[in-house]
């Protein structure tokens, strides 16, 4: 169930394919240099490098999403924590987080501090892919659990606390309990199964959201004193379209990329399955979410439709190979009314998520794992849960810690002076929109 | 002429590939799974995907386009039905309309009514690429046609009539014209050529945005008691350039794709060769477009030059292939020239068309399907003639009665309150930009 | 040292192959039509295709950044402008650019005055890709050049203008000073290195921009009398934000698909790695410049950090493949030190940059091609500098005279009155966000 296993029978392709390039017919061509286990190596490393640039993309997407959904006083802010998160994910996977999550785990609880460099994994290993198209893939994986976070604490979080933060999620967290079941871990070993993270990487950014929410508090105004729920309208709903529609795309590259490998006919028939499975459940998760607005509110929530579609994408994650289009409807839409659910019960207990992630990335991700086995008959409801109950537990203790050390040093939240004027004039000196009058 | 027809050719590639398999000199090895035939396998479903994904793409881009175009209150709006539309395409085609579209047409009028699945076209048949490739290609096609509609109605049409008219237009009428060329039905037959779409996917939207246009009046204060033609300017140039730009970028997915297989020499020539003309086709537009308004209106008008790459790009969608980059511009160029001409001409007749879509779509889309024959001597005028006006009959009489019965039953237009209002406020309950007053 | 010299090996694979073909075991065998060469030509052309595409969309992001950094009133200009110098560097390069650049240019200073066309370099001529890819690769790399341009020059310069310099640099001057390099020039005979055209492509567009600047003089109530500076705040962070990940999204393609080949194991292990240290060298700006300006001001200066970004990735241009992942984090972060050095030393010397692309294309264009002998032996600094000052001069010398020439014949200037109530209703007619009142 690691994330690499399903390569080593191209290796053992290539080794075979050695020995048949060995053989008198084909020894004397040079022509063939460019032999079958090449092309599957080009094939390998091209489905890296292109749904690797598309999850790269995300990092704008939630950058819009947090940019729309925010009031125009903290645009810039979020901007900033964006780009800053996704430049800080690929720097600390780079000195500490990809050998901490891959080098030797071995069925253990955590790799090794070291440096990852290309000749770690050296493309010649028979590997079947160029191993830096390989860290790039994973890498921009980071940096989608860091953006989780982002959201649900903007408005009061200040930006230096945030930015510790985001090198302990992507430097430590996430490496060492992606080492559980992506690097070849006890939960990989034990049969768990999450394809392309709604656990591991959404969940946990999930929980490191929820605890930095409890941590930080809500937004001043947010909950009134007799327990009224004030809404805090975000500043620009086409940003938050744009940012959806982009992570919607970016979700193929997540998806599909996760095959790990483009270069046999099963690996292209499972990326193209994986595709439409991916797609059908966000599309299910809007048509439900809208459905569900207008019943309930007598009008369509468009941060409800838009949520909706990224609750679909988030619990078709952890298995979007095996349902078929039917349940990927389904399970996309079960997601779409657990967020349309939970996110007024999350206001009820005064836990105040600015962009509704915690509903959509957790609530979800633990969904969609627990989906894993309707479809997946190598699954089981109990390891499932396993994987879903230790993962959260480790990442909402070191997290809830990592909040409460940094809440008593430094401390995490604006001034009140600060956070009524918005961070943009605190913290980034440049105001989002400093020609717009405000209303 | 199917749009099916050119991958026979590599079917018979892999049965005689299977053959050479089989002989003696590589039967014994293992190795050679990935044979030529599944290298084209994976080129061809690559191809799908990646093309696919930029197709999909183009629904943000509709989203910003008509973000951009109406006015601030109708914003939330917009983005609600771009990404309400997309995702009822995707769930239509797949219950109702890749088969009504393709299974079984032979030549005739219409497929059969049945739910797609994978197995409808097993991977395993020898076609030459992932089924659930083609399906992913072929929905985000879809999804295009009815965004047209939704560009040209704004602002006064409610959410859930024209959602009703998308299931109808996604599951029904779209696919049955579809049926008649791309199914392999009797257009096809009769040598009808519309390679990625300008009648098929443009002028049938075009079509109904035109009856729709009609039924539902325009919107108020836009047409004065003396004849005099009120501006409502858009809200936001940028994000219209935005969506400009990301539709030419999906349209190289859109046109290229087309080609339906990467796996040959010649696919990768013809592609390539795709890319180059509909790139300068859309850049001729921009030009003249940008030139006429400078001589007619003394300035340069930018909606226009958005537009003239769009009326470019349509135009060219009908016969990518064989123009060269001079005829490419020509046809691409002439598009734009309509363009400029009609949006007056419509204001004159009075029909409401909020974004310029029936000119850029439906008129470009006509333009580019007869100036086929021009570089492909494979084509008449007369056949091209034949599918322009047997496909704008048949969309434009069953949109026409299926609005008429939407506007005669549960009613398709906004209350005038309403429409003042803004339909975010009315319908939606967001409003796009709360904070920024209105000038 | 020229850019396509690396695919002659794959050329004369393609020969031996043909013999291989032709050797009694394939002879009969219809089934390999798409042998190994045919395979290693599909990648190449697919590369150029798929990193083409992301670099054209590089003139979205250049859209969205401009239009963020300049004030409201000239944001229909910049959108404008942008589409339109994308269109003419596309037309200009097909009409006269590209032969100039790589017909027949043979180690010496110019290529040809001729219209490309395919059949110039017809695919069967075993070059390894498809031509038409290969246009479409370098015509997307011009557009860039004229982009940094217009972002200096913004708010006050003269639509028609700037299209006619445009006109003159994307079919002259670029091609001119990229035939000394990348057309097989005496540059590239000499052993200058410039991978994927730190100087070609940035330090023109910068030298342009800059002699621009001069001549224009800097926008009304930049620079007060009493030597103050200024700050004009752009309209909108979140789409300058935008506009720099879609730049950042787009170097993947700039700097991978400058590769130039996908089709050999080491070509994907060469764009693989490219990637990652494109990546790295802007996250390394990111987080430089925000330091840095957290230190100097006291606040992180959002524009400094998008400019960051950018800088890192300029600087990483001229040489992604040969660098450690640490030293790519070294290059492209002393890229952003100088740009946040140089940016207040512009305004000491009152020239007037709006977005900052003289210190981001030029500065760090200069100091990226510098850094290429660090980790490339196989270049050496005077050879480095004999590039960067020779290119530097001539475009220089080139731009000015044609500036001053527009200056003294139709003006390159708008009035006074027309820049104080802005570009858009002086020469676009349609305001960006006629809605919002201004603060």
């Amino acid at each position: 169930m690691s994330k690499k296993s399903n390569l080593t029978k191209i290796a053992g392709v290539a080794a075979i394919a050695s020995i048949a390039l060995a053989s008198p017919a084909f020894a004397q061509e040079e022509a063939f240099t460019l032999s079958a286990p090449d092309t599957a190596y080009i094939f390998n490393t091209l489905s890296f490098l292109m749904t690797g640039f598309l999850v790269m993309f995300m990092a704008a997407g939630f950058a819009m999403l947090e940019a729309g959904l925010v009031r125009s006083k903290n645009v810039a802010m979020q901007c900033t924590k964006n780009i800053a998160l996704y430049s800080v994910a690929g720097i600390l996977y780079y000195l500490i987080g990809y050998n901490l999550m891959y080098a030797g785990v071995d069925g253990g609880y955590v790799g090794s501090i070291s440096i990852w460099g290309v000749s770690d994994s050296p493309p010649t290993d028979g590997a079947g892919y160029a191993s830096a198209s390989d860290w790039f893939f994973q890498m921009v994986f980071v940096a989608t659990a860091a953006s989780i976070v982002s959201g649900t604490l903007a408005e009061r979080i200040r930006l230096w606390p945030f930015m510790i933060f985001t090198v302990f999620l992507t430097g430590f967290i996430y490496p060492i309990q992606g080492s559980w079941q992506w690097g070849g871990g006890w939960l990989s070993e034990m049969g768990f199964s999450d394809f392309a993270g709604s656990t591991i990487v959404h969940s946990t950014g999930g929980w490191a959201a929820l605890m930095g929410a409890l941590v930080l508090g809500a937004r001043i105004g947010k909950y009134g004193p007799n327990g009224e729920v004030n809404a805090l309208p975000g500043s620009s709903m086409p940003l938050a379209t744009l940012g959806t529609f982009i992570l919607w795309l970016g979700w193929f590259g997540f998806n599909g990329g996760s095959q790990l490998a483009l270069g046999t006919y099963d690996d292209a028939n499972a990326i193209a399955t994986i595709f439409i499975n991916t797609n059908i459940a966000a599309a299910s998760g809007v048509v439900v979410a809208m459905v569900m607005t207008q019943l309930i509110y007598k009008k369509v929530d468009i941060t409800m439709a838009l949520n909706g579609a990224l609750a679909g994408l988030v619990s078709i994650t952890a298995e979007p190979l095996t349902p078929t289009l039917g349940w990927a409807m389904v399970i996309g839409g079960i997601g779409a009314v657990i967020v349309v659910l939970t996110v007024p019960l999350l206001d009820k207990l005064k836990i105040d998520d600015v962009v509704g992630a915690i509903p959509v990335h957790l609530f979800c991700g633990i969904w969609g794992t627990m989906a894993v086995p309707i479809t997946n008959a190598d699954t089981s409801f109990a390891t499932q849960a396993t994987g879903v109950i230790s993962i959260g537990i480790f990442v909402s203790l070191v997290s809830l810690v990592l909040w409460l050390a940094l809440r008593f040093t430094i401390g995490i939240r604006a001034s009140e002076e600060e956070e009524m004027m918005g961070l943009d004039k605190a913290e980034i000196g440049v105001e989002a929109y400093p020609e717009f009058s405000q209303a």
